[in-house]
């Protein structure tokens, strides 16, 4: 769509443009998704994260610590952000705690970062 | 997968587990990201880019502003935190300014939050 093939339908009484999607975020919504994206707005945590998701299993945080110049108390807070979050679970054995993706929480945020067909085109 | 069927697979001299993918976001990938998912940690700013995402059309400011109870100027700073973290793109055109999202960075993030089908079976 180029610049001159805008068109924005004038509604009476509703401002100057055609009425907005309703299936945008609401503000409850917003205020949820405004959580999870704090919790990924942290390079550590961020990274953290991105290695559980990208490692096609499950993680040992004995494999995680060893990757950063922080320490293990650090990255177990860090951990714990990203849990409370909704983005990873894990579950303690033996010595080792195992973290991986809830990836109904990533399809929730995914489906937020869609972007319909017709606004591609810019 | 249930949970007794997990395998790890020492590696000697590595630690207690197998190699970690090499996919995962690098520091610097890290940085850039968090900088990206900061911008959509606040419900205010988070909203506006789900309008904006969720329209099907660009969107003009004067439709976003009506549907917050802060001021114009506010709607205007988080918007340019948006822009400046690459979410949304705009263009002044007379008295209004339009907005639109730019496919590649949600690209980027959503890429960032792919699941491997394997971690998909908590």
């Amino acid at each position: 769509m180029s610049k001159q093939e805008i068109v924005l339908t004038p509604v009476p009484g509703a401002g100057c443009c055609a009425p907005i999607s309703d299936t945008a975020l609401d503000p409850a919504g917003a205020a949820e998704g405004a959580v999870v994206f704090k919790a990924l707005a942290d390079p550590i945590r961020l990274r953290l994260f991105s290695i559980i998701t990208s490692a096609g299993d499950e993680v040992c945080v004995c494999d995680l610590t060893p990757q950063f110049d922080v320490s293990g108390p650090t990255i177990s807070h860090h951990l714990k952000v990203l849990r409370e979050a909704g983005l990873v679970d894990c579950e303690r054995r033996g010595t080792w705690v195992y973290y991986w993706p809830v990836p109904e929480r990533l399809q929730w945020i995914a489906g937020l970062l869609a972007v319909p067909e017709t606004t591609s085109a810019h």
